[in-house]
């Protein structure tokens, strides 16, 4: 009766709190000893999203009811927030011939990865810049952006996106344009010839605002500075041959939510695994293989996207013995560091390798 | 016909899309042309607090299985996580003479804020530190942490934490310690004697980590500047005399995830409205008065926590002619800023005061 | 003869090498090991300084002739500039009660610690600063500052200026006021007030500029520092309980050019010896003891000022076995180690301590 | 009588005060309005300097006791220091096939300037870098580094050091190497390739230490920036196009005590006169014209070298109509920005323009 009695008092407590907007901590504690996603490892195939896009291009017209004709990729754990991970967008997008995507502007920083097509553009604040397979296009937090094509072949890139931690930080700010175009204030391709060379820079210019003054980052260049490393053999045991996007004023990271990453994988090479406090979408560029992520072996090849949950155990591996593989990515490194949230570890056991399932 | 057979194919694309792991973009975006957030302005009142916290005492136990007799202030809409902002945990805690909260330590990062009671300690990495009304005390991401009274009066704080935030990225970690307690082996309040003065610093002390390393701010020390400045008539025109908590080696934020501040609202001050992308957790210090916050009016007293979501109008009101009004509050500025997110905007109709509905 | 024809010939080459505005390096190379400097290690006894003072109190007129009743002290090395170490100026400067020494502005940087007399003043850009012994006042480069005495007694102080230094980088400037004296624009003792408490800041202050906005460090809050330092046991084993004065809104040093330092000897303690790529010029501000530089006993009481040359070993000792010692002192560590050219070494042999000569 | 004895009482006190180690600011007070410079601005003639270095050729043997075929360029005001300004040395060096500069290190810093000859070397910490037309090379602050040609021309270049500026502060430090080549432990031109592409880093890298890790900053990728700046029109009002050449892991200067920078003045431009607390040395690389400096017209064409002293007026003009003038330098900016003693001044009267002598 005792026991009873205290039971009900307990309950009406808790009922009480309830009524004042209060709740115990002891009925809610779980004490996640480490990081939980619901997002999975997860490959969508490069010849699915071509064929999907190409049949997109038939059916949506690109206006302003779908400014975009873009389709997002799903992590089937992450339906509620159409998410690639916790953190980040990953979309494939197609612009045909004569198509436009009208200008707007929004906090949520984005990327253009160039897969396929060769001339069609992206405009960046009054900054035109033609797109080419491997180039990086960046349309920072709040920067007003447009698409088109110009040519006579469609064109299909992927899109990054920190939409996902935007939205969980209740941050979002949009704004349409007046017009479908933007004007074009500065000579094409301005940023990316302006900071090419690298080791100089203009004696007038200063630092100024967080993200990069470069908005294109042509392929040819970024290949340039992976094939010296490779000859040179300087390599991470974790992703090989590996090399970060930055802002050239600074040396830092090029934005501040999101991270990007192009690295080579050498013929025959099989990293070592580890985790960390980070998660990560892959575009195959080039070449073929299979990362085992949480010991599940994902196959790839050129053209594939996956995605690499937060905290995942992940080795990657080059399935040739005479040809490389490059792999783009995007990632969420820039605002754990930022927040002193990221941590990473090696994988001791079994040499670094992980059993696969 | 042509329509339906049209409008079939566009269906059939779409349950294509899906089966394939991927989503129309025109088909899930909403444009947020503004921050959105579910969060609502809320009062949590003290005599309130205080006599469910004395309640709880009678009736939960503290032990392992509720190691902290902490009651959430869950903002009414965001009930799903119990949290007072998007991304801020609020809660009071009481420990009773002789009781302990045994040692643990997460990578959500803590502050407590004494409200009553006087002389109990939190021991911060082995430095014990004793608390009254008015101190801050950080436990800083991974800082092993234990609470205990020795005292005969019980002890009333209030925790604020950014579990809200760490738990959206997904990067929790927690580990109990072996022990309930943990040793001390630094002299008793270390940190907060070792920083006294405030202007000078050992010739070999470097800056090093993310976090302050001074773990308690006696109100002493923060209420004689809050009135310097009084006296002097500096003010800020929407928080009057205001002053965020730093890091003394850095003149920076003193964590990385929240912002600290404690302000002064003069006899009689009526500040203007703004709004910024950060919410914030005010617990009533001294005094009485009210703020508006989205034009509605919303009293408080000494004792009482309430809760401005991230990008409402507020303003804040010292109802009293002669005595002063003293605000501690806990923000998610630090964050918004370190990720190129924060904004603000000054109220500018009817000379910065809102009507109040 | 060949041998002669040679040694013609390179002579002539030599002579119209110099005819030429060249010189062979070979010619003038001397390579240097280890840093030289004409300094020496010297003491100027306090009551010698003192007594001068008072003797140039009668003599030397403040007026626009002699606008500071200066006495620079002149390391015995360094007589062609005036100099007490190869980049500080140290001095002795007395104002009777009455007197003004009028406002003008140079890029010099000055620091004053206050000696004797209690309540004259030094205004620095609108601020009037009252000066106590035992306070720092900063006039950091270019700023407008003048001095008076409206009390009853004369006031005595230590300058200390980075002018050898501005001097060698041929970058001095130097600016009369109008009149002589500046208008008062802030409240008195504004800035110490206002940054009081040390461990808040305004939270609309953001850093600014390379100095410290706070223009007088009074004695107090230094000691307070100091005492727990030696309470805590907290020491170098070169300068026991030494604290650097900080700019409060970076964490930083106050001054680009000069250091500022305050070390406490606890009773009965004699440091080890070491050497480093700065000099020092130090006030003996309570106590007696010695200090031992390059085999050569140093000692010094109360009110003696003495200098320390770049790159000489040096150790100190606290003569009392009950008392505290207390230096303040100068050093040009800031700029070599903004040049990267600062470095240090302990004296390894003899348990850290010199022998004597 | 009465003024005779105070004269005589006041000679007396003067003689006192000398003795005692001190001396009357008012005695050797010369205030300097504005910096002073015993440099004067000077132009050493290309054909000159290379008949001199041909001649040392045949004169002067490398080894030992002349380890370095180095013709200082002596500034007329500056004979005293063999410098070209005040904080800075100039110097011209050959070294012939088959010879080679010995091994060592030095805290001055050095570049060398490549003017001709193609393919010899100078290693840098086991870094072995080939030398052609254009290129700059950095041996930071305490680098081993050795010469050598091994090939079958001369080899000449400029060297510039910070050696006057480390002379006045007191802190030269010079060490031999055991033996006369260093052994090579990395990879031909490690560095310019290991940051060639410029916009990319290693992902495992971070910034560590004051200097640039790049060693070597090709010609090809300088002059690559140049043009582009050239073409998008983008130019200094006073330098014409210029770049400053930088650390590419912070995009801060590559060095501390020295800046390098290159310019290109297009054809039939004359900039506009302004002046800076920092002095310049010029190499003509390419082209013909004049510059004007404090009044004075120092014409110069395709490797002359000359100097401007700080707060300097100068303007620089292409001569010809159809043709690129290329101007290296060196400077003293980096350390007068460290130290806050940095200012600049445009030249207002007559449109920008000085009036020549």
């Amino acid at each position: 009766m005792i026991g009873e009695q205290v039971s009900s008092a307990v309950e009406q407590f808790h009922a009480g709190l309830e009524a004042n907007g209060l709740q115990g901590l002891w009925r809610v504690q779980t004490q996640t000893h480490e990081p939980r996603t619901a997002a999975v490892p997860h490959v969508w195939r490069g010849a699915m999203l071509r064929e999907q896009l190409l049949r997109a291009g038939e059916l949506i017209t690109m206006d302003r009811s779908a400014e975009r004709r873009v389709l997002l990729l799903v992590n089937p754990g992450l339906r509620a927030i159409n998410a690639a991970t916790h953190t980040l967008t990953a979309a494939v997008q197609m612009i045909k011939p004569g198509e436009i995507a009208p200008t707007h502007r929004h906090n949520a920083t984005a990327i253009r990865f160039i897969i396929d097509g060769r001339g069609a553009y992206t405009t960046v604040d009054g900054e035109k810049l033609l797109m080419d397979p491997g180039d990086l296009i960046l349309t920072p937090n709040w920067t007003w952006h447009d698409h088109g094509n110009e040519t006579d072949t469609p064109i299909f890139w992927m899109d990054g996106l920190d939409r996902p931690l935007v939205a969980s930080l209740n941050a979002m700010f949009f704004e349409p344009y007046a017009e479908d175009r933007q004007a074009v204030t500065l000579p094409e391709d301005y940023s990316a010839r302006r900071y090419a060379g690298g080791h100089v820079r203009p004696t007038w210019e200063r630092p100024s605002g967080p993200f990069s003054p470069q908005h294109a980052y042509p392929f040819a260049a970024t290949y340039e500075t992976l094939s010296h490393l490779a000859r040179l053999g300087e390599a991470s045991p974790y992703d090989d041959v590996a090399v970060e996007y930055v802002n050239p004023v600074t040396g830092g990271h090029a934005l501040t939510t999101m991270g990007c990453e192009m690295q080579l994988l050498r013929p025959g090479v099989h990293t070592k695994a580890h985790r960390h406090v980070s998660s990560t979408v892959y575009q195959v560029f080039r070449g073929r293989g299979y990362s085992v992520v949480n010991g599940e072996r994902l196959d790839w090849e050129q053209g594939d996207i996956f995605a690499v949950p937060t905290w995942a155990w992940h080795e990657h591996a080059n399935g040739s013995p005479s040809e490389e593989a490059i792999l783009f990515s995007i990632n969420d490194l820039p605002p754990m560091q930022a927040l002193a949230l990221y941590r990473e570890q090696a994988y001791e056991a079994n040499n670094g390798y992980q059993d696969e399932c």
